[in-house]
């Protein structure tokens, strides 16, 4: 065999093999492959596959004589889709070259700042794929143990915008709208989407799905309507009514940051620079010229003083000054969870109430919406300040943003009515007292393990709020589930957990 | 369903899938399984898998329909061994339980020193695998970022020895040698090994298999001798021949180093305290009380420099004292590789050729090895300071440390005649000049695509050192291999980093 045969290394047969790991493209080949044995590849090996012009990097697992043929190299979904192959077509599999932007990510370890070239070259390398857990863990963690400065919250901003889809929309102001999270049923978005379109403002919304929580606003909103369009799509969507109400995923904004954040959440690392980087790349990528950001405060939200809310929305403007964004941020109450419904279908009813001006509509969710909604009508020009929030409670009032709504809704495909939970149960006072405590995080971990946000019905219905005075054998919430097993799990961790309420006699 | 339930999770059935993962626990579960489903479990998820009193903590895959009946959960190799089930048998799947100690890694990223018990807690979870990568690598970042001070290195070290085997000997000096690395063919433990057991030191010698080098020494032993021993039969060759020379896998010396190395060779960082406390801790656990320290300076050694060399031995020596370890640092010249071959058998004849006194053994490996050799002598009361050298020196002569090593092997299971390639390419000089430098970084890789260390007679066969006047034609090295398709892939590499050799003309 001559040296050329190096060059071209030998191929196998790709196999789909409906392997669902999330993100991570695997492969699976045979230990005696031939493959395995002239390239010297070994369990676990980084490898690069390569196949009709495309490379997708990959982790390789062997597997004995049962579950491949000699030739064949076992696909993960994530690897299927990124290579874009047909089943038994030729695939190359080698070493995977070395990750020279890995370099920068050591220097930045042992404590040198990094400069926008080197951000960009990590940033690059990250939204390709090429970085293990490894390599982002310790990207994300050096970037924790020596916070990043503002010039490299902006270059690491910019260079998450360079590596993604930019949509531009031929209008003097765009709005968008962002919370800062950590919040159970903060749900505000499509009431705040159809109150600034219904006075024309545009606000073409992009939001995520539930990454750690128990909803995303993608989640709750797909239970109202599709939210699963194209670019192309999600212009018509926009031209046709002002604003969309869409999940970011099939956009790539900021491809980088739902590389990063999967990590992030993994460690609870959340610092400021990273927490900048991500909101503001995916603003910037989706053309917003101004935003309001919800920042709730509270002792088990994400930022837990004023104080903390003030310097991050002190950063976060000095950033978002670098790339011409007008931001607005509201330092809002985040002591308890928004509205009663937590889970994708019952924020979605709560939304409703909202937007159908119920009697009985959750007031907290009401009023936020309509502070945020009123900052996005003075940002957007519509009304002088201080009477955005009027503005928007009116536009509750008179059916205006329902109407508006409806058609977002019809434009992107059709009105759905939410799904309602099969199984409910309701959790009671094991005394009487006043409520001074609602842990948001215990309560969010309690409607993930009834099912949500998967099982879109499943989530917790809150039936009581901060002050309350309670009974004993009062119901405080109902846990709403669609499988008996997830039921009986939550109501376990509701019973292990006592402390997600706080009572004072 | 009662709440009962939550607590006693369903089963599935165990299979083993002989899927390779190196060290990682994999389960394959239906994305429509019943555990799956009444868990919430989703792919990528942390699971624990509980089988007759056993935990395993292990990453979930899910799959579709053609791989796994709906109530099988496919274990990798791993996963399998550790929860050491029947095929068939009843695992019980649930999320896995919250990390408690990713809480201090937390606040070591944001630059708070760990006391004692919180290193303890989570070398406590390494060792017991419950880190996933992402974790693993935080935490090493975080100790790299600000490095661990001498109270903190003390105590990884302690934690890392606790949650091993620790060996005991009935002696009063216990030798023991270890080498910083980065050199490649720095084959002088069994050298070593035999000289100080010749004289009747006691010497039980566990080693390491190469990570990420060509070959580690117990690869490269195991081409002479069975090195798989567990701790009866090695304590069985020490009491008969004051000395071994084993493998350290099976006896669990320090395993939340094993877990640690990994990652930390992914990552390519390798900061002071980490590796102290990783040397420190396996010679500790193997009742080590005297050490001979081989620390080789070089450009492209780990250490780069004399005064890094010797502040890393003076931080050694700081460490080892609180563990009442008598330790001789002994910085050497790391310039080039050692010895003539790379690669398990290569080394081996190498070794072998020192031992039985050939005319043409490598005299930089003989001089390497009576230096560390005559360290351990003196350390070990044998041979007054500075007499050891040429005590060694003369045990070699004279045919004891021959006669030792041989007594050794044949304890282990007997003496090996290591193997030849089948396969031998010279790779020349393309001009002719005088050799100034030669890269250990690019001469390891290359005896690594040839296939090192898992074909045993791979590897690479140097014909020159540092200083040697060469011919445009002449021979530089030669590349063993066992496949033709390394020994190209290995040739290529070779084409294309010309720098491994610099020429002067």
């Amino acid at each position: 065999m001559s040296n050329e045969a190096a060059s071209a290394p030998p191929t196998v047969r790709a196999r789909r093999l409906g392997l669902y790991t999330q993100h991570d493209p695997i492969v699976l080949m045979r230990e005696d492959c031939h493959v395995c044995r002239s390239e010297g590849l070994a369990a676990r090996a980084q490898v690069l596959l390569s196949a009709g012009g495309r490379d997708v990097l990959a982790t390789l697992y062997q597997v004995g004589r049962d579950l491949l043929e000699q030739d064949e190299a076992g696909l993960s979904e994530a690897a299927w889709n990124l290579l874009e192959v047909e089943e038994g077509a030729a695939v190359s599999v080698r070493h995977a070259p070395p990750l020279a932007s890995m370099s920068s990510v050591r220097r930045r370890v042992y404590g040198q700042r990094l400069d926008a070239p080197a951000l960009a070259a990590i940033i690059t390398d990250v939204a390709a794929s090429r970085y293990t857990d490894v390599h982002l863990a310790a990207f994300l963690t050096a970037c924790s143990a020596l916070p990043l400065d503002v010039d490299e919250t902006v270059a690491l901003t910019r260079a998450m915008v360079d590596v993604g889809e930019r949509l531009t929309w031929d209008a003097p102001a765009v709005v968008d709208k962002h919370s800062v999270g950590g919040l159970p049923g903060n749900r505000t978005t499509p009431i705040v989407v159809a109150i600034a379109a219904a006075h024309g403002l545009v606000m073409p919304k992009t939001s995520s799905r539930a990454i750690t929580s128990p909803a995303g606003t993608a989640d709750a909103m797909e239970t109202l309507a599709p939210v699963d369009l194209d670019v192309k799509a999600m212009r018509r969507v926009v031209e046709q009514e002002g604003a969309c109400l869409v999940w970011g995923g099939a956009v790539r904004l900021s491809p980088a940051d739902d590389v990063l954040i999967r990590v992030e959440r993994v460690l609870d690392v959340d610092t400021e620079g990273q927490l900048i980087a991500s909101v503001l790349s995916k603003k910037i990528a989706a053309g917003a010229t101004h935003v309001v950001l919800d920042i709730p405060v509270g002792p088990t939200a994400k930022v837990r003083s004023d104080d903390a809310g003030v310097d991050l929305g002190a950063r976060l403007t000095e950033v978002a000054d670098v790339f011409g964004i007008t931001l607005r941020c509201m330092l809002t109450d985040g002591a308890q969870p928004v509205g009663r419904g937590i889970g994708p279908a019952l924020e979605a009813w709560d939304v409703l109430a909202v937007l159908q001006g119920h009697a009985d509509a959750p007031a907290d969710l009401r009023r936020r919406a309509c502070i945020l909604a009123g900052a996005a009508l003075e940002l957007g020009g519509v009304a002088p300040t201080p009477q955005g929030v009027s503005l928007a409670e009116e536009t509750l009032a008179d059916g205006r943003a329902w109407a508006k709504f409806q058609r977002i809704c019809e434009a992107q495909g059709g009105l759905r009515t939410p799904p309602r939970a099969s199984l409910v149960r309701a959790i009671t006072a094991t005394r009487s007292g006043r409520i001074v405590q609602i842990n948001n995080r215990t309560v969010a971990r309690l409607a993930k393990l009834a099912g949500a946000p998967d099982d879109k019905a499943a989530g917790v219905e809150l039936h009581v709020r901060l002050g309350d005075e309670v009974a004993k054998g009062q119901p405080l919430l109902s846990v709403h589930a669609e499988a008996p097993g997830e039921l009986a799990y939550a109501l376990d961790y509701a019973a292990a957990n006592p402390e997600m309420f706080d009572l004072e006699a």
